[in-house]
């Protein structure tokens, strides 16, 4: 089959590689129908973090259940279903606290799980899935064409927006500030509409962007940064900050304008995967009483609750993907996105 | 009129000083009835803090209002009254937020006020209280003795160790590890208690503070540090640690050990001021969803909710105080909790 492997940076590339096989009896083969390019895909292919030697990448994608392992009960063959962007049991315990992403037993795409078998990375034609009952979330029935990208969305930035929100502790009536105009963070400005926040000032500079923003729920867009940023933002909002800011881009600039846009006794909620950034000031936090909670969203936990509104059309998530592309372009998905010419890529197998 | 001065490290004096004069129209003089050291007043006796001058000490204490100006209106002469360990006017924004401790009218005993008046420190006899309506609260009437030591735990560790708890979210059925067997500790045990924890883990190695963790509430004592006491945590605890901790310390060791003790997706409730202690880790939060909340405790905000159960003996968090003295004894008073021979000191004027 052919998947896309990063080379190092800059250098993407669609190979054939070999057909996955089950291997542990829980497991199951994926048909991917869509599959995706991550924020956080960008760190390696921009040489941020290094690649010390060829792996394949990708971790966002819905497909069709081809063939299921003996122990598998819960998904069977033809079942159209959602990934997470891990694999998770959702038996042990911290799965039954909801925090799947750190499931004792789980793993991530295109890394060796428990039992050293390979996990195929997400942006490829097939995937094995270990954990196919924890794992995958299967569709009533088989989508609409056109919920595939909101569907898709699922698998990691609706979920991940979603989880910077409840982070944070958005409810109804918050004043919630979003850090961050990725895809991610525009996911953040609707989880905080739909959790009935009353003021969400979005963070943006760019004009495609700023009018997602809007048509997701933003009441204002700032577009100024660092210290003028927090002036017009304590300025909009009782001269004190927001309720609840939800960080979701992950640099210490990022982090910098969350917490000082944050009000005294409010919450940052942050799923910015920390690249490199600081250790968190806590002198700062401790004066003012504002807490930072977040971290890596476990989306297969939301999907029970975002699935349905993504199916009935109350929520558009899948308005993030502003271009799709064959697999074979991998490597053009990944430039558009690094120079922002793209918020978010769909590609097809 | 006499009052506590601190000259540097472990040199604590009493001395006459001049007796505090009304200077805002807002402000009371209050007759100290009982005052007390605080765990934070042993940093600049320990010289953790320098102390570049002289200067007066002390945060914490009750008594009956002798004199108010003229624009008080909620307080009046004779009534008995309890101050947080800090001035606030309870009605900015972020008052009303019930975050008081960041008052945008508010100072710290001790301290110059917004006018440039000086406020007393609290372990004297008399204390010139800016902002009396919004600082002080009074008692409906004038209390029994027996009460007073429970009273004054409401000025700062029993308001502290309930903050502890709120902001990490105990609830009803919560797991909870208290990291601290201080007085603030050991009153983040009884918050925990009366909010309906179902299993609180006490760190302490000591024994008179054991027996007192496990009268306010505390179902285990873990006597392990490091990286045996995290083991003994977990294991207590599904293997995967405690929904909410509580940092009641405030160094490197005591963060580091309350951090490790929570489960993934738990919190961090933290009050324990930092003592130059290292910025949290982002990544290691991140990767577990560890959440980090709290800060100097609102104190006054919390009068109203915990006064009822002090008046009606429902809780008597006054029991931390196993030490009474006259304030001409303040310098054995310091020494006494310095050296651990009390767990908190109660100062008569």
């Amino acid at each position: 089959m052919r998947a896309t492997v990063i080379y190092g940076e800059r250098d993407i590339r669609v190979d054939e590689v070999p057909d996955p096989v089950l291997s542990t009896g829980g497991d199951a083969i994926v048909r991917v129908v869509a599959a995706c390019v991550c924020g956080s895909d960008l760190w390696p292919y921009r040489g941020v973090t290094p690649t010390a030697k060829p792996h394949r990448i990708g971790h966002e994608f819905v497909g069709v259940v081809e063939q299921v392992g003996p122990d598998v009960k819960k998904v069977a063959v033809g079942d159209f279903v959602i990934a997470p962007f891990y694999d998770c049991d959702n038996t042990c315990p911290n799965c039954r606290n909801g925090v799947s992403t750190s499931c004792q037993h789980g793993g991530w795409w295109g890394a060796d799980d428990e039992f050293g078998a390979f996990a195929d990375g997400g942006q490829g034609e097939f995937v094995r899935v270990p954990h196919a009952d924890g794992t995958l979330f299967a569709t009533p029935e088989y989508p609409d064409e056109a919920l595939i990208p909101s569907l898709l969305t699922l698998s990691d930035v609706m979920g991940t927006g979603h989880h910077a929100a409840v982070s944070a502790g958005v409810t109804k009536g918050s004043t919630v500030v979003v850090v961050g105009d990725g895809a991610v963070g525009l996911c953040a400005v609707l989880a905080s509409h739909r959790l009935g926040a009353s003021r969400i000032i979005a963070m943006s500079r760019h004009e495609s962007r700023q009018k997602l923003a809007l048509a997701f729920g933003a009441t204002d867009i700032v577009e100024e940064r660092g210290d003028e940023g927090i002036a017009r933002i304590t300025s909009m909002l009782d001269g004190i900050g927001a309720d609840c800011v939800l960080e979701c881009v992950g640099t210490k600039e990022s982090m910098d304008q969350a917490i000082r846009s944050t009000r005294p006794g409010g919450m940052v909620g942050y799923v910015g995967v920390p690249n490199g950034g600081p250790e968190l000031p806590i002198r700062t936090l401790f004066g003012s009483n504002v807490g930072v909670n977040g971290g890596v969203a476990p989306v297969r936990h939301y999907m029970e609750e975002l699935l349905p509104e993504v199916l009935s059309g109350a929520i558009n998530p899948g308005q993030v993907f502003d271009l799709e592309l064959p697999l074979a372009e991998a490597a053009e998905a990944y430039a558009a996105m690094d120079e922002r010419r793209a918020i978010k890529v769909l590609v097809r197998p």
